[in-house]
């Protein structure tokens, strides 16, 4: 199997896999109990902790545990909203996040809130001079992703951070799911509140991540009870999964050396599409993800093309993998100005570290062979 | 070590941790992808949920999964509450529930709700007629727990659902965690409309658990995002920690036939401290789970009892996990009427299916080493 749908999920290392079984026999105890499984449970919580706060160079307290990058988003964007509404119910983000982004704000349209979605231009990017715009004295929160999803566009996080730290009641969340191990990002940059990583994109196990909620914000817990993560996120801490999530993360990160072979990779991509006719490279040529690449065959549908390629082992995606069973367009191609037709027919590849040059040889070999025949239909069925 | 504290949480059973790993390694694709590893993981989905509905008897469209016991909670309450606020902002919960009970309560209190909190009984019992006499025109919502946390009682939530099938306007919530494979529960009694289960009280992977929300009922979500688990819990599936389990449920279940041999343990345990000088009970003779034992021993420290035991190697608690670092009386024992020198030194002991006759016995000639201490200290101090 050629997995290319590493934006969706990752094979867990199988590392990960054994720290998570080790974890689960020999700390199974509760973290909140008194004797030793619990101790025990409870120091491996902290070793965990620490260990993550490091390699974000944040502190341990600053590390809110979640069950992946949905709760998070959404413990971020309602947990401010509504923390903070006695200041305001203004809200900003932008019209290419994702769903977990984007129902959320939804739901404060819903409950009263007023909400900014912000264009992007055609590659997707926000810009940080709209976001200044857009401030008014009741925003209480923007939340702008580091990578996108669909097509591996980088925001300029660090930017709007630097606008958004010289105003004190604005929080700015960083949906950094899919730029966590592949696009750095400082979660200590000024004017950068909270930021949500999914330990599932990074080959952790699944149901774990966490919330970084910078010391001194404030937030409205989605779950209440036993008070565990400060407060924040209560319910018996998935010790196992918290040490395997830091085994993951430690070990992504450890990688970044790989990162400009995968940029490689994507770069081959890009160049065979750039001048294919039928083709539309979604991607953009400059600031974007190592290990996403966007390209559109528009009037061929997708799911001909992923079948196809399935058939021969090779797994790719269309839009994000949350939408991929409505067959709509993309709101993210829209957002970028693609017509319905390019909207509703893109590929997504997504890379990991162990995706090797053979296999995107393969998958090019692949497409060769099926696209001409896709294409010609189509060409005929418009003539 | 003799681990004596599964209703704080439980070692996952060997099999469990098995199916986690191989679910993790071979269906680790995301459900909603299109290619054959998306499909197999969407399989394997439908199969534990199916297995799951099965085992309880009721639909597989009824299972939401969750990441645990606080969140099933937090979900069906507040949940409930908002979704069905235009019908009435009255809530009736009791006083002995789970911190994940009543602090998502106290949220909606903050939130403008109104809530009643029943007494209970000496023996920690709700009267299902005061139930009855609580329920308004503008009720939405009662929530009930199956088996207390700290003492073991079994509340009439059936006879609680035979009153409330009769109102409509009234939905009803079981708070089944401590109940699961120990006090069997008839999800589809009438008037039974949501019901939490936990994944790491049974013997199943840490972070795994579901919601049963009974068809027709409405709810608003905590996670907007992707739409998934029928939109009232977006968020990629945790299909290995599902398909784990769905493993330990049914483990678990089919185990009901030593059952009566844990209930022989804990009559043991009844008889030991019975009549024993120094030493209150607090868990009810009659109706009480199979599984949990709860006696106090007022004026010495829980800590120290404890403690005094984990150099043995016998892992007891205090009340309920989350709750033990804090040096209080327990909430629970003060409901049942007991005095506070009694709710502030109990210990619980909690079985689970293999805990021996042995263990039990050493934890009796360990406590009747080390109490008799610990008393006389305590009657110096008094005299
Ligand atoms: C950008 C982005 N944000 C959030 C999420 C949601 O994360 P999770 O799947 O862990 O709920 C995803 C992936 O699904 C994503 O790609
Ligand atoms: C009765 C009861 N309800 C809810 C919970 C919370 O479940 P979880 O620990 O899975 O969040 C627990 C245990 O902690 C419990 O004993």
């Amino acid at each position: 199997m050629i997995y290319l749908d590493n934006s969706a999920t990752t094979q867990p290392f199988s590392e990960v896999l054994q720290t998570f079984q080790d974890a689960s026999m020999q700390y199974f105890g509760n973290p909140s109990s008194l004797h030793s499984a619990g101790m025990n449970a409870e120091q491996l919580l902290t070793k965990a902790r620490t260990a993550t706060a490091k390699l974000f160079s944040i502190d341990p307290k600053e590390v809110v545990y979640t069950s992946g990058g949905t709760e998070g988003n959404n413990l971020a964007i309602k947990g401010t909203a509504l923390e903070h509404v006695s200041r305001g119910r203004h809200l900003i983000t932008s019209q290419v996040e994702h769903p977990s982004v984007l129902e959320a704000f939804e739901q404060l349209e819903n409950a009263g809130f007023e909400v900014t979605y912000l264009p992007v231009d055609a590659s997707g990017r926000v810009s940080p001079k709209e976001v200044q715009h857009s401030l008014r004295k009741d925003t209480t929160l923007v939340s702008i992703m580091h990578v996108n999803n669909e097509i591996g566009t980088v925001q300029p996080v660090e930017e709007i951070a630097d606008i958004l730290q010289h105003v004190p009641h604005t929080y700015f969340h960083v949906d950094h799911v899919q730029g966590v191990g592949k696009v750095s990002l400082d979660f200590a940059h000024p004017g950068i509140d909270l930021c949500t990583v999914s330990g599932h994109k990074v080959h952790a196990v699944k149901g774990t991540g966490f919330l970084y909620v910078r010391q001194g914000v404030s937030l409205s817990p989605l779950f209440h009870g036993g008070k565990q993560e400060q407060s924040l996120r209560s319910g018996t801490e998935n010790v196992p999964g918290i040490a395997a999530l830091a085994k993951a993360l430690r070990m992504s990160l450890e990688r970044s050396d790989e990162l400009d072979r995968l940029e490689g990779l994507k770069r081959r991509l890009m160049f065979a599409f750039q001048e294919m006719p039928g083709a539309v490279v979604n991607t953009p040529d400059d600031a974007s993800a190592p290990h996403i690449f966007n390209v559109a065959f528009p009037g061929v549908k997708p799911e001909v093309v992923i079948q196809s390629l399935a058939k021969k082992g090779i797994h790719v995606s269309t839009k994000s993998a949350c939408a991929s069973k409505l067959q709509q367009a993309s709101p993210v191609l829209l957002a970028l100005g693609r017509d319905v037709e390019t909207a509703t027919s893109a590929i997504r590849v997504s890379l990991c570290f162990d995706t090797t040059e053979e296999e995107i040889d393969q998958l090019l070999k692949a497409l060769h062979e099926c696209l001409p025949e896709f294409l010609e239909v189509m060409g005929a069925k418009n003539a």
